[in-house]
């Protein structure tokens, strides 16, 4: 598939337009388009302009309420529990890590969890939303089951990411990766290509390991059972069991204490309902923010400098390759595919939009 | 090898005895050995009466200074930092978790982190702490390197476990592993056994896979290279750089914040100086405390319960396996294999003990 590059604020300009057509505010619209070009600046092109027409496509059946505000049902210093009454996932969640790192830079700690969302976008964006103000943050969120638990062959689990930051030098610490071995979207780069999957990522509706991305994709979106494996694969031999774990933490820090929809119950009958949760920490409280920063720094860059396994070009510390396709991004433009730029051309005529970029 | 039942109560009044006659108050003896028998209990063996001579030959040795008091560096209403000034790694967890529930039952959040520790035991039993209050708990550990980063050859990271728990019906929550593959443990077996190694578990000294744990090990034990794999082994494809980020996790909640010793500094020159942290929650900040228990209970029970994978007999959620081995071994008596039953003789002559269960 062809990939052109289109230059970040022409993207930008366009996606704050198409939201504030579609019936945001300028600065909701100006939260949306962050996060999803965040997502395309960092090269995780899944999460990117590529969801363009899906997030325009729930706002249109419904599934978005875009008219509902995130209500707060319970608030403590240290914590909030939110409602999003099904609007955008992204402003919920902007929202909610906003009210976590107000709380940690008064008490030091700030834990907000949110129902009834809808999806949010990458989970490293409000992990950094703290670490850019000083702050340890982790984001979660759970998502419509495609995870199997061990030894099961329905999902029961979301892809359920876990998101970390944290400050450091020359390049903060990033960590953002679904508890499962890959994601939905990686699954549907094999089928396209015609490739086989490796082994160790799918199950098939029997519950037997496939390599075959069209079945396991079929039987997935046809409710026939099978779906991605958990981090570990298939069984305790290799720590299946362990992804399925943090899998399980996901869902507590997301839909169990929001008293949410657990990933099961999540995107069926035209609403998606998933739930997110959010953690700010002030390193403050445990000692001093910089020092503690330059513990990190010095440990990261240890671990880079080490020496390499065989064969392998350079150590990466977490969060490295994300600034290095943003600069990259930057300089020569966004990378979008042939059928994402058709698809947002799609949605542009829908709301009688210009799109000269493209 | 042969294994012997051992009656769990004469096991724990020779644990007791044998730490009070080491130099350690009753109380002290009583925490240290109901943390390596819950782990006997639980059917983690590596972590129960198998390390007993360990720690009493790092009390002799000096490397756990068992006259030193953890002492308070820093303290908010929800965090404190602790330095356990290089003591029994049992006691300052203990005190840690037991001044995060505190918090947590006051402020509804509480975080301790603990530097120049020494091993802990099994992470899980402090997060059971909590859980048995009806908190939410999570302890992290880091300790001497074995986990080689992603595209590395040099172990950088330890074992680095996560555990988690949260009260549950019938059974609560719990969830405890190292974020590597397997643990060091597991490859002495293989070891001892003669088996070659599954692939995906462990590198060699040239930072190449391989299945020879005699080799890993001599390499590893001689400061050489190579080591264990981060959950996800070796490479990208099945998420290795996820087990190595859940590492770093663990790092940032034990040695980053508490500014103690990252794991490659651990356990060099005599000294261990690992580092842990703990979390507790309580959910009432969220909701209701029993409402968002039988929320997790009935998930809980959907996943048990939901279609099982070809050829697979049943799917567990984290916590079933230990309870069901502390019922068998509280009425069968523990597992002790023979090796570590003359282990505990020696400890025992050491000490001018009797140990008549033997």
């Amino acid at each position: 598939m062809s990939y052109y590059r289109i230059e970040e604020k022409a993207l930008r300009a366009f996606s704050e337009e198409s939201f504030q057509k579609a019936g945001f505010s300028e600065e909701e619209a100006r939260i949306i388009s962050d996060v999803i070009l965040l997502s395309d600046l960092y090269g995780i092109e899944s999460h990117g302009v590529q969801r363009f027409k899906m997030y325009h496509d729930n706002l249109k059946s419904g599934m978005v309420k875009k008219y509902n505000k995130t209500e707060i049902l319970k608030e403590t210093p240290v914590s909030a529990t939110l409602d999003a009454h099904f609007g955008m996932g992204q402003l919920a969640a902007y929202r909610s890590m906003k009210m976590a790192i107000e709380k940690a830079n008064k008490t030091g700690v700030g834990i907000v969890t949110v129902r009834n969302s809808n999806h949010y976008g990458i989970a490293g964006y409000y992990a950094k939303m703290a670490c850019e103000e000083g702050l340890l943050g982790l984001s979660f969120t759970n998502s419509g089951a495609i995870m199997v638990p061990t030894n099961g062959r329905l999902p029961m689990l979301g892809s359920n990411p876990i998101a970390c930051a944290m400050p450091a030098e020359p390049v903060d610490f990033l960590f953002d990766a679904s508890t499962t071995v890959v994601t939905h979207g990686k699954l549907e780069v094999y089928r396209k290509l015609g490739k086989e999957l490796p082994k160790g990522w799918a199950l098939d509706d029997k519950g037997e390991e496939s390599t075959d991305a069209g079945r396991v994709l079929d039987n997935f979106n046809a409710g026939k059972g099978g779906g991605i494996l958990p981090l570990g694969g298939a069984d305790e031999v290799h720590g299946g069991h362990k992804g399925y774990g943090y899998g399980m933490i996901v869902e507590i820090f997301s839909s169990i204490l929001s008293m949410g929809m657990t990933s099961n119950n999540c995107l069926k009958g035209g609403i998606d309902g998933c739930c997110h949760g959010f953690i700010a920490i002030d390193p403050d409280i445990f000692g001093d923010r910089e020092e503690i920063k330059n513990h990190l720094s010095e440990y990261l860059e240890l671990i880079r400098k080490t020496l390499r396994a065989a064969g392998k070009e350079r150590i990466y510390t977490h969060g490295e390759k994300e600034i290095e396709a943003m600069e990259d991004r930057l300089a020569k433009g966004i990378l979008v595919n042939e059928r994402t730029l058709n698809e947002i051309k799609e949605v542009a005529e829908g709301l009688q939009m210009d799109c000269s970029f493209y």
